[in-house]
């Protein structure tokens, strides 16, 4: 994509200098748009990293053998009667469709998706099963703020398994724990996200939250010395459960917790036979008998992990987005001037093309080299080559990554060499 | 995927038997699942033609230039206030946000994509510029009905462009025009759809639809014999439109007009400057004066197009799915039951996706073959391959098309040759 045509532009000041960090950097350097509190468009370079961040849930989930579907946002207030959430859910958009009818927007799917999967369920042969679906989702936060951290309408992956027994529901629970730690891997915030116990409602003693630790962080968890678990504010009171969770644990050891600051990223729950209960569906076992049916939910929000991403990576200068992510692989800086500079940089900027590399090629005539710097430290691609009279002259480009400062002028093979070990892989 | 682990099943007969043939078939394929009147969820097989719909799209739109972005579905009443259409779009759904807000849910995006866009011009040199989205819409129909194809919560590609001037807004049209005819070529139904006339509001004489032929349609259209035009009932009556549209005509001509059922599967408009005039935008010239920006709106529905391929392609037996739109692009009939055999089909399965074809594998075991093939037809891929102890020992596979009564024992090589030329291409 050429920056000549790209309809966004940077700017060097936010509309709202106030706002959390992945707000005023993803603004200025033209990744959202906010249409108003907690509601945002998604503008080219913004989406295309919501895509690469979606397109990794998609293959963890997979992965693990989860279906994609699409459920509506639109939900008929039946269903949520059906469960008694109604008038539980303090966050649900309630509007009137046609016929006076009383209808929700979903902040959630299990009213839709305990039905749906279930009719399709007769006995423990059909079991285990789990779906997911990435979906736009809507919730009427009081206080919608921290950019996308805290949104009125946010992308959702929401994850629901059915199982014949808890065994069957603890190992799938098990097997989403590895596939969320490798999302958080490969979005390059795996070292600071805390699986965190949290309490678990009535069916399972515990839930489980993913929270990324940052001094921008909303809530605070208790992190154990040395590990990658931690306990949420809810449990921290409670010796009982501190006694199961900490290796060894003895009375006072939870003032040896650290406490941080972190960012919730992902929450799961066994949720047992709370909705198949309430929407009677049961499956048949092999000896005949009627069985009920245990469901865990797995949520990922992928809208939020894009602003924890740039929450925390994000540096005095802008944005930093792991190679995977980031909007194209590689930002292509010409410094030429000259037609036939410009034709042998069009040159370059094609053959990376016909290599399969998606750049970024800023071939706006007119700017400084500081200005065209300064955009390309601001929108936060990992790589970035420069080509100018000099490196032309030399046999090839210059190229620096976004958080060294070091540089290195080099051949286009050395380049595809640098690139190629940090494609995607899974 | 093997069908004994996708969650669906066929089933033999309709919940809904009185409803629209998409419907039928594509609930009883187990495709989409009806929540209530006019919003579906789609089903692991329809969430896959819908992506390649959404694909086919998206190359399409690329490659006319156009940007891809992602509006919110929530829109606050102020930009519907601005532009006059608060209370004049009967089908816009409202509701109340947090404090008490007028809030409606998007059917459409001009209010919000007009400011969007143009905050980001300031001088000719930023036009033209195109923009789209493929994402959730809503409209309150009263008498949501035909399955896909007349829907409260739908999928939407809409594409906005902003011109400095007609000329440009004209090129860009028909620029359109040619993209939006490869995508229904692409998608199997590119000989029965008509690039239709309709009136054209106050900016422009004509608006045009595209409309797919067919006895199931709810719209009347008029094809002006020997071509791919037609015009809509709007301006059947009106003589000079006629004489415009029609070459070499005279009065009396539209009796000779052939009156068709058809499906709208898009329509386009110009819509002048409407929307910019309502948030005063604005481009400076070359000469440094302050001209109009005149804009065109670009809809095409991929949910509602889905339902018309359905529609429109489906026979007696079920789905008919062009092999570029089909949720698998080979569906394998095992009719195997020794072990043995088993294992060398699963090594037939296992080298198909090895090719990269991706194959719908009926494993099943403990069904007849009349079943298996009564679900093959059902589900509508194009291609089929049969194994059975009678093709394993002829060292092949059974290979047929879905819409023909012929079949043949080829070799898996032969398979390959079959499937290569009707890869995707663009």
């Amino acid at each position: 994509m050429r920056l000549s045509n790209l309809f966004t532009r940077t700017a060097k000041e936010s509309a709202q200098s106030d706002a959390s960090r992945n707000a005023r950097f993803l603004t200025r350097a033209g990744y959202i748009d906010q249409l108003m509190a907690g509601v945002y468009s998604f503008l080219p370079l913004g989406l295309r990293v919501l895509n690469h961040i979606e397109t990794i849930i998609r293959e963890e989930m997979d992965r693990i053998g989860a279906q994609e579907i699409l459920m509506p946002a639109l939900q008929p207030r039946e269903i949520w009667d059906r469960t008694g959430r109604w008038d539980k859910v303090d966050v649900l958009f309630k509007l009137k469709g046609a016929g006076d009818r009383d209808l929700a927007l979903g902040p959630t799917h299990e009213e839709v998706v305990t039905p749906l999967v279930t009719s399709f369920i007769r006995s423990y042969r059909d079991l285990p099963r789990a779906v997911y679906q990435i979906q736009t989702k809507f919730r009427d936060e009081p206080r919608a703020k921290s950019g996308l951290l805290r949104c009125r309408e946010f992308r959702m992956k929401d994850m629901y398994s059915f199982h014949a027994d808890e065994a069957s529901l603890d190992e799938f629970y098990e097997k989403t724990i590895a596939g969320y730690l490798n999302i958080y891997r490969r979005c390059g915030i795996g070292a600071g996200t805390l699986l965190t116990y949290a309490s678990g409602g009535t069916f399972s003693k515990y839930s489980h939250e993913f929270q990324t630790v940052t001094p921008y962080g909303e809530d605070v968890i208790y992190r154990i010395p040395g590990s990658n678990i931690a306990i949420n504010k809810e449990i921290i009171g409670d010796s009982g459960a501190l006694a199961e969770i900490i290796p060894g644990y003895r009375a006072g050891d939870e003032s040896r917790l650290e406490e941080l600051k972190a960012i919730e990223v992902g929450n799961i729950f066994k949720l047992g036979s709370r909705f198949t209960d309430a929407f009677s569906a049961q499956y048949t076992d092999s000896a005949g008998a009627q069985k009920k049916i245990v469901m865990g939910c797995y949520g990922l929000g992928p809208s939020r992990l894009m602003g924890t991403i740039a929450e925390c990576l994000a540096d005095e200068k802008g944005l930093v987005w792991p190679a995977e992510i980031a909007p194209y692989r590689l930002h292509l800086v010409s410094l030429v001037r000259d037609l036939a500079e410009i034709e042998q940089c069009d040159r370059i900027y094609n053959g990376l093309a016909a290599q399969g590399i998606d750049v970024l090629y800023d071939d706006r005539q007119g700017r400084q080299a500081g200005e065209k710097f300064a955009d390309a430290d601001l929108i936060g691609i990992a790589d970035r080559i420069v080509v100018s009279r000099k490196t032309l002259a030399a046999g090839g480009v210059e190229w620096k990554a976004r958080l060294s400062n070091q540089s290195a002028v080099i051949t286009l093979e050395k380049l595809y060499e640098i690139l190629r070990p940090i494609e995607r892989v899974v």
